[in-house]
Formats: C-alpha cells, sequence, structure tokens
C-alpha cells in the first residue's frame, strides 16, 4: 500500500520554508498544510489571517523575500493614508494584502468558513497543496505578561514581544473543533507522515495542538509524527523563541522543544550544532543542517525529515498493531 | 449685520468645482457644504460616501485631475489583487481612497456619526470649510428603471447609467433628520445665501432636499437661495443629467431644471448659452459663463452667485417682514 500523504503542521515565516521543500517533493493533492490561526485578529473591522496568508503566499512564490514578510510587489498607500486620517497603523496592512483581508471578511459576513475561503484563494493563486486553518471556529491565543494578559498581536507586533511572558492561553480552544479533513487525514491509512515545521512551539504549533480532538487525534495517529526544531545552537533562527522559552522557565535548546511535545512525537529532526543535546530527548533524533537559506536547503530539509519518518513508521505501524 | 454665512447644496464632481470657488472667496469658517448621501452605499463590507469624499478630496487639493474622480497620487494594487482573488471589482477603489472607506466604517461601527467621522478626516486633511452629510441617518437613491429597481451605485458605476430612468425613490428619506447643524443654519440670521451647486437635481440635490423637514427648512428660510444651472446648451457638462431628463419627460434644459426646483429657487445663475430660456424661469436670472475648466472659472462663477444672492436679499428679506 502507498502511504503518500503529508500532513505539516505550521505556523508563519519559519514553518512556511519547510511547506514550501514538502511542496517540492510530495504531490499538491498528497499535502495539507495546517495552519495555525491564533495569531488570527480582527483588525479595522477585518478578519486577519497571518499565518495562513504567509503559506498561501509562499506556496505561491507570492511572498516578499525583500521584507521577510507579507506580500511580493507590495505599494502602502492605503496604511499611509490610514496614518494621516489617524486611523490605526501599527500593523503594517500592504494594499495586495489587504485584498486578501478584506475579500476574506466580505466572504466570512457571507456565512461562509475560513477554511473554505482559504481553499478558493489558494485556488485561484495557484497553490497546489492544501492549506487548512486548524480549525474553522474561533481560537485565540492571548499570553500573560508582566504588564497582564495581551491578546497575540498586541503582544507581537505593536509591543515587538518585548512583555515578558509567564503564561499562554488559547482562548475558545475547548469549543474549536478540527477541520474535519484534518480528522480524516489522521486515520487515513494513506498517511505517510505529520510533520511538526520548525515554527514556535508555544504560539504556532500548540494553539493548533489545543483545538479540541487534535492532540487526541494526533496520538492515535498510527503514522510518525516528526518534529524539527526551531532552535539552532540554543538561538532561533527568527522571532522570540528563545526568548519566551527563558521567560517560561526552559533552557533555550533544541532538546527543551522535543521535551515539551512530549510523548506525541515519533521523530525529531535537530541540527548538527545541537548533536550534544541528542541524548536528552526522548522521541527518536536524526541530526541535519536545519537552516534554510535558500530553495535547496528547504527541499533538502524536507527530504530528510520524510526519510526519518519512512524509518520509524514500520516500528510505529507495529506497535500499533501489537497494542 | 454682517450676512457671512453661505451654505452650499453639493452632489460629487460638478458640485465640487464650485464648492471649491466658494471656499477660495467665502472664509472657511463661513462656508458649510452640505453633501448628498444619497450615493452612499455598502461595498465589500465598507461604507463608501462618494460625494462627501469628493468634496473633501477636492477642498483638500487631494482630488485626481488625472482621472476626473477619486484621489490624487493613487495606487490600484488593491483593486488588482481582489481581481485575481474573484472579488467584485467593478467599483474601482484606489489604494489611498480605500484608507477612507476603511476607518470611516470602523468608526461608524464604532457608534460614531458620517458627520463626525467627516469633519474629523477633514480636519486632518486641513480643509477649511464643514462638508456636512445632509444626515446622519441612512438614505439610498434608487432608481426604476426598464429592469426594474436599481440600487444608485449598480445603475450609476456597474451599469454606467444605461438603463432608462422612469422613477427615483430616497430610501429612508421620511425616517431620515436632517444634520442639526444645518437647521441652525438655515435659521441663521447671518445666513448669506445658500447655493444649489450645478449637481444633477435628480440624484444629487434631490436626495438632500428628500431629507425629512429639509424642504420645509430652506423654504421658511430668510435667505435668497440661488441654484446654478447643471445643463449648458441643452447639455450635461458631465454625467447623465440630460439623458436622464429626456428620460423623465422633461426637455433637457436650463429652463427645466429651474422648473424642477419650483418655488423653492430665489435666484438662478444660467449660461449665456441659455439666455433665450431665460423668460421661461421664474426665479431672477443671472446669465454668466457657467463653464468651470480652471480655477479662475470656478472662482469667477463663486463671485457670480454670491452677487445675485446678494442682490436678491433685500427683496426677500422685506417680503418676509410683510409676511
Amino acid at each position: 500500500m502507498s502511504r503518500d500523504l503529508v500532513v505539516a503542521l505550521s505556523g508563519g515565516i519559519g514553518g512556511a520554508k519547510l511547506a514550501l521543500g514538502l511542496s517540492r517533493i510530495v504531490k499538491p493533492d498528497h499535502l495539507i498544510v495546517v495552519a495555525n490561526v491564533g495569531d488570527d485578529f480582527e483588525h479595522l473591522g477585518l478578519h486577519i489571517s497571518p499565518d495562513a496568508d504567509t503559506l498561501m503566499y509562499t506556496l505561491a512564490g507570492l511572498d516578499n523575500t525583500t521584507l521577510g514578510w507579507g506580500r511580493r510587489d507590495e505599494t502602502w498607500s492605503f496604511v499611509e493614508t490610514l496614518a494621516a486620517l489617524g486611523g490605526e497603523d501599527w500593523f503594517r496592512l500592504g494594499d495586495r494584502d489587504l485584498a486578501v483581508h478584506v475579500e476574506r471578511t466580505r466572504r466570512l459576513h457571507a456565512g461562509e468558513t475560513l477554511s473554505a475561503i482559504a481553499a478558493d484563494f489558494c485556488r485561484r493563486l495557484g497553490v497546489g497543496p492544501r492549506i487548512i486553518p486548524a480549525t474553522d471556529d474561533r481560537l485565540r491565543t492571548r499570553l500573560r505578561t508582566e504588564e497582564g494578559w495581551l491578546d497575540f498581536q498586541d503582544y507581537f507586533v505593536r509591543l515587538q514581544c518585548r512583555p515578558v511572558v509567564r503564561e499562554l492561553a488559547f482562548a475558545g480552544a475547548e469549543d474549536a473543533r478540527p477541520h474535519p479533513r484534518l480528522l480524516a487525514a489522521f486515520g487515513d491509512e494513506h498517511l505517510r507522515a505529520v510533520v511538526i515545521c520548525p515554527s514556535n512551539p508555544f504560539i504556532s504549533v500548540e494553539p493548533i495542538l489545543a483545538v479540541s480532538g487534535m492532540r487526541q487525534a494526533l496520538s492515535a495517529c498510527a503514522a510518525p509524527i516528526v518534529a524539527v526544531s526551531p532552535i539552532i545552537g540554543g538561538r532561533a533562527v527568527k522571532g522570540p523563541t528563545a526568548k519566551m522559552m527563558a521567560e517560561l522557565g526552559m533552557a533555550p535548546s533544541a532538546a527543551a522543544v522535543a521535551k515539551r511535545y512530549g510523548g506525541l512525537l515519533d521523530g525529531y529532526v535537530m541540527d548538527f550544532a545541537d548533536a550534544a543535546e541528542a541524548a536528552q530527548v526522548a522521541a527518536k533524533v536524526t541530526l541535519a543542517s536545519t537552516l534554510m537559506t535558500n530553495l535547496e536547503d528547504r527541499e533538502q530539509l524536507a527530504r530528510v525529515v520524510l526519510r526519518a519518518a519512512d524509518a520509524l513508521a514500520p516500528s510505529k505501524r507495529g506497535r500499533d498493531l501489537v497494542a
């Protein structure tokens, strides 16, 4: 039996790099990328889905490689004018990016789901793999900091991750249901691997796992679950992962991220730079070069991850048969 | 006693030309421009106020003189991207223009009034005169055509005024109240003149007059009311005025517009080209060059209109004293 379905859990920028690598070696209709929705927020009356859009732009080849975020060939007339009108301009909305938010908001108000809209946008922009928001229900990451509870984008963009984080919560998670296609995928006999992309565990991956029933469905999954460390040599490639780990009382290390995922992981891909920590990881470790600076890196790391999963498959499925 | 307050009723482009002329000869805090709201509509979930915005852009010197509508230095990334996403792109929203609609919509949802938002935008963009929407309540121009009843922008933009018009209605007019500042102005002893700009009578001026109590307040007004003909030599300078007059069974003439306004007018400014029709007009006629192609034309016509009003003032106020 051919096991060819791959599901990748991803946040924004870092996860999207590996998702792009996967999209180059997995057939489009065999790849599902699950987008974190904990970053979603309402701004200026618009529903903004930063992670799903970053994934869409990246897989469509429309990502802005100069800025490192947002959309290619972007213009900024809207936000410039908004500032002149006294509007809130702390969240930099590009003119092209804005079209996605305005049209998504219009369609949400007309009764469509987040996932149906994402699927249609992807189709129109020529994205082959399916990008599915973890849930069509409302789920929002909130952070308890030394300044009190903050909404995610307040913390992340407006305050530029400066506040010290003490606790995270995913408002709405208990009432949120996973997208049915995800539950089907996790139980699919054709599932080859679940990949946890090198995203921030606290604000990108855990809001996905927090969706009611998601963690259980993953735990019951017969295919190997392999995560890629977002930490290389004790530092995050991008973003506040290392800072948050320290604030939450963890060593900012690749091994600590694996420990955070706990028994969920069958395999863990970490950088050669962190080889000394391999013994601390309960899952089967694969050492690799995990820094993705170009397209070849992305594709190469994707191959490593799937190879690691394939190597784990017989023992995991065997274990399941015994159990 | 100095009578120095001027109130101008205006639609979009044509009316804004005279409003700009008036703004150059009347002190900013003595000029109120009443904007038609019958063209307002919801599009993509945004509240769009075409006439108030055209007035604002024109008086701020931000109007797009190349296009003849919209905003100067405009970019079009939003609407291009919207089209790629399958969104409705028949109404061409520029990126800068969009900021006005998004911010206005946000503030309306937060409970502010259309007029308060317009006042704040004007202040921020450096507009001296006060632009006041005719009403803060909902009023929408609808047209009965040979294709049935149409919303204004469907007729005006999407169908480019092609359907034959049989009847107009102003939905919500009976429940709409004039902005209190307007009622105060019409009763103000310092009121020098009410100017009806050379706008389309059916779709720009009459939706203002249709607001409940507006026509009565104007009729009771002690200052002269002077209109400027939007028709020159049997043709409209711009837009569907002449076409609509013919479809509604009127001769497309300057005199017919004056007749349409009926007893409301004390004075009427019409073009030299239409001198032969002067005898058909019940109000006191002033002949002038009414085509406004440059800034000097606008200012010159504004002077003519106010002079005409000043000449009418003694007899009107005298008549009021007698009555």
